[in-house]
C-alpha cells in the first residue's frame, strides 16, 4: 500500500494496521522471519517502527529473538526510546555493533546512550577505529548538547574553488553523505567562512568563485550549545541546516532542521507532560511502568494536600461554629490554583523560547501581580455577590473577597517566581514548578479564608 | 554585532537589546528614522522583530507612524501576531500592498490573516492580479490547511529531461525561487512522480536522466491537510520539503520543514498553554488584554468551584457532626484531580501525534481504568494509615480509602474520555478538557467521601 493511500484516507491506514499486525503476529508464532523481513523492505521504516510499537511486549520480545531475523537499522532509530531499550535487552552486542556501523553518527548516539554502561564498551570495542573515536568523542559532550545531534559527515571545500571544481569534485567523491542541503566553505584551518546552498550552486556558472556567492551571515553554533537552545536558534532564523564548530572554532559537524524538529516537539512535548507529573511516558508503555511513573507525583500531591488539611486543621473549632466556611473554602484555594497555573504555563513557555530575560523580568513581574490585582478585584466582586444570593451573609461575601484578591495576587507572583527559581537553580521548571504554586495557593487559600472568617466570627 | 558574538555570550546579548533600546527610542524621540532603518539592516530580521516586541506600545506606534520609515517584509513577518495586528492599523493599505509584494505567498498570507476584512479587499483589488489569484486562492482554504503554509514558488522539471538539461534550465530561468531542496518532477499533467534533491543533482554526470536519480517514495500532501497533521508527517518521516497537491493531484505547492518547525513549536506551545487556559498569550501583551484573556478561563472555573461547594453544601449536617470531614474532605479531591491531569497531557498529547487511534482505543481506556484501580488502592492505603495517625478513627480511614479508589478510578476514565469526546465534537480538547476533567473529580471527591462519612456517621 502506498504511503499516499495511506495519508489520503485515514481509516485504511487503521484498517491496514490492524489486519497487518494479526498477520505479523501469526508470523511470529510461525517462525517466519523471511515474510516479516521483506513486508518490512516495503513499507516506509517510520511505518514499520510504529507496527512494532503497536506489538505487545511479548510479541516484540518473540519477534526480536526470531532465528534469521534482524532488525533493519534505519526501523531500529525510529522507534521510541521506550522500546529501543527494551529491544536492546534481547540483542548480542554482534547485532547493536553492526546496527551502529550503518548509521549516521547522530544516530548512532542516540542508540548508544539507551545501552548500559557495561555493554556500551564492548560495543564501542567492537566497531572500527574511525566510528569508535567518533562516537567515543561525542559522548564525552553532555546529553543534551548540539554535539549528540550534529552529524559528523558533511561537505566542506576550500575558500578558493569554482563553482565548477567543487561540481566535479562532488561528482568524483564517494565518500560524501547521501544528501546535504549546503556546502560548507572553510579556510585553512578549517573554520568555516561561508555556506552555499546547493541550489544556489546549481543555479551558476561553472566559472564563478564559490566566495562570491557564499552567504557570509551564517550561524555557527558551538558543539556544547544546548539543544533546545539550537531548536529555538532554527526556529528563530528559519534554518535548514547550520554547521557546528568546536571550541578553535573548526568545524565538526552540521545539524539538519529534520533533526532540530524532533528536538523542538520531544521538548514542547516534555513540558505539557511534566507539567503535569507524568515524565516521559509513552502511549506504548505498560501499566506498570506507567503506574510507576506516575506514582511519585501523586505521593508528593498527597503529602501536600496534607498539609492543606493540616491548615484546615487549625481552624476546626470555627468550622464548627459556622459550617458555611467548609462549604465555600474550596473556592478560593481552587481559583488561586488555576490562577497560578495561567502564570506558570506562559512563564515556562517564555523561560524555554528565551523570551523571558535580565532585561524585562522585573516589568514581568510587575505586570503578573497587577494582573493579579485586576483579577483579584473582579473576582472578589463576583464571589461575593454569589455568596450574599446563596448564604444572604454581608460578612462571608466580605470575607471571601478579601482573601480572594489576596490568593489572586500570591497566585500571579509565585507563578512566576518559582519557575524562575528552579531554572537558577538548575532544576527543570516544568517538572517541579505546579506542586509549589498549588501547595502555596492552597495554603494561602485555605489560611486567608479561615483565617479572616476566624477573625471575624470569633 | 555579529551574531557569532551574540550566540556565544549571552550576556551580550542582553546588555546589547538593552542599551540598543534605549538608543533606539532616543532615536524615535528625535525623529531620526534614517538611523533606524540603517541599523536594522546590520541585524537579523528576526533580531529587529524581537527588538520591536520589546519596545513599549507606545513607542512602537511612534515609530511606524515616524515620516519617512518603511519596515521591511522580513522583520515584519517575523513579529509575533500579537504585535503585527497592532501594528497593521496604523499602516496604510499602500504600506501593506508594499509589504506583501515583496514577500513570498505563505508569508503573505499569514499576514492577510491579521487585516480584517474591509482592509483585505482594498489591499486585495491594489495588488498586481497574478498575486491577488494566488493570495484568494490560499485564503479560499482552512486557516489551519496546508495551503496557508505552503508556498507557491517552487522548481518542478518534466519527466524525460537529463541532469544537463535540468542545470541549464536552473541556470538561465531567473524566475525560480531563490533557494530550493527538492526539484519536483511532474508528468504531462503536472502530477508529481518523484524528487531529486538538489545535492543529488549536483553530484550526477550531465547526461543521466533525471528520472534515473529521483526517488519515487514520495510524499504527496493534499492542499487542506491540517498543519499539524503536516507538521507530525514531517516529524515522522524526517522530512526536509515535501510538495503539495490540489484536488486533481497536480501540483500547487512547496512545504519546507523551517516552516513546519514554526508550526510544531505553535502546537506544542498552544496545548500547554491552553491546558492551563491561558490561549494565545505572548509575553509582550499588555496588562489588560492579559488579564481580559485570562477571565474566562477563571470565571468558568469559578463557576465548576461553586458546584464542588454545592456538593458539600448537602453534608452541613455531617460536617458539624464531624469536624474532621472538612479537614480531610480537599485530599480526594486533589488526588483525584492531579491523577485526571496525568492521562489527560498523555492523552491530549497522544491525540495530538495521531498515536491514539480506533486500534488501541479500548486497550487504552482498560489501561487507565488499571492504573487507577492500582494507583486507588496503593493511595488508600498510604491515606487510610496517615489519617489513622493523626485522628485514631478507623472508619475515617474506611471511608477515606473507599472514596480515594472510587475517585482515581474516575480520574483516569475521564482523563481520557473527555477529550477523546471533546475532539469527536470537533472541539480542541487543549482547550476544555482540564475543566471538565477537575469539576468531576472535584465532584466524585467531596460526592463520595463526604456521603461515605454521611453513611458511616448517621
Amino acid at each position: 500500500m502506498s504511503l499516499l493511500k495511506k495519508i489520503k484516507d485515514k481509516k485504511v491506514n487503521f484498517e491496514f494496521n490492524k489486519e497487518y499486525i494479526k498477520v505479523l503476529v501469526s508470523k511470529i508464532i510461525s517462525n517466519d522471519a523471511q515474510f516479516i523481513t521483506n513486508s518490512f523492505k516495503e513499507i516506509h521504516p517510520a511505518d514499520a517502527a510504529d507496527i512494532i510499537e503497536h506489538l505487545s511486549e511479548d510479541n516484540r520480545e518473540k519477534l526480536i529473538k526470531l532465528n534469521n531475523f534482524q532488525i533493519d537499522p534505519q526501523v531500529f532509530i525510529e522507534l521510541n526510546e521506550s522500546v529501543q531499550s527494551e529491544i536492546i535487552k534481547y540483542l548480542s552486542s554482534d547485532a547493536i555493533v553492526s546496527i551502529l556501523k550503518n548509521l549516521e553518527s547522530d544516530d548512532a548516539i542516540k542508540i548508544l546512550e539507551n545501552v548500559d554502561e557495561q555493554n556500551k564498551n564492548t560495543i564501542l570495542s567492537s566497531l572500527p577505529p574511525k566510528d569508535r573515536f567518533v562516537l567515543l568523542e561525542s559522548l564525552s559532550y553532555p546529553e543534551d548538547s548540539a554535539a549528540r545531534i550534529m552529524q559528523r559527515e558533511f561537505t566542506a571545500i576550500p575558500n578558493n574553488w569554482s563553482v565548477g571544481q567543487t561540481i566535479d569534485y562532488l561528482r568524483e567523491n564517494r565518500d560524501l553523505p547521501e544528501e546535504f542541503l549546503e556546502i560548507f566553505i572553510v579556510d585553512n584551518e578549517f573554520k568555516p567562512v561561508g555556506t552555499v546552498s546547493s541550489s544556489k550552486v546549481l543555479r551558476t556558472q561553472r566559472e564563478k568563485k564559490m566566495e562570491s556567492i557564499m552567504s557570509k551571515s551564517q550561524l555557527l553554533i558551538p558543539v556544547d550549545m544546548d539543544k533546545e537552545e539550537v531548536g529555538n536558534l532554527f526556529e528563530n532564523y528559519n534554518l535548514n541546516s547550520a554547521c557546528v564548530i568546536d571550541k578553535n572554532n573548526k568545524l565538526v559537524g552540521m545539524i539538519t532542521s529534520d533533526d532540530v524538529l524532533t528536538v523542538l516537539k520531544e521538548e514542547a512535548e516534555e513540558d505539557v507532560l511534566r507539567l503535569a507529573g507524568v515524565g516521559n511516558e509513552e502511549i506504548t508503555d505498560g501499566i506498570f511502568k506507567k503506574t510507576k511513573r506516575r506514582f511519585n507525583w501523586l505521593l508528593l500531591n498527597l503529602f501536600t494536600a496534607v498539609i492543606a488539611s493540616i491548615v484546615i486543621g487549625f481552624f476546626q473549632e470555627d468550622i464548627e461554629k459556622v459550617v458555611a466556611l467548609a462549604v465555600l473554602m474550596p473556592i478560593v484555594a481552587s481559583m488561586g490554583g488555576n490562577a497560578g497555573m495561567q502564570t506558570l504555563a506562559v512563564t515556562i513557555r517564555t523561560i524555554a523560547t528565551n523570551e523571558l530575560t535580565k532585561n524585562n523580568f522585573n516589568e514581568n513581574i510587575l505586570k503578573e501581580f497587577s494582573i493579579g490585582v485586576l483579577n483579584g478585584i473582579i473576582f472578589a466582586a463576583i464571589s461575593a455577590i454569589v455568596v450574599q444570593i446563596w448564604f444572604n451573609d454581608p460578612i462571608l461575601s466580605l470575607i471571601i473577597s478579601i482573601s480572594m484578591v489576596l490568593n489572586m495576587i500570591v497566585a500571579g507572583l509565585f507563578g512566576i517566581l518559582v519557575p524562575v527559581s528552579l531554572k537558577k537553580m538548575k532544576i527543570d521548571p516544568a517538572i517541579a514548578s505546579s506542586v509549589f504554586v498549588t501547595t502555596i495557593t492552597d495554603v494561602i487559600g485555605f489560611l486567608s479564608f479561615l483565617g479572616i472568617g476566624a477573625y471575624f466570627f470569633l
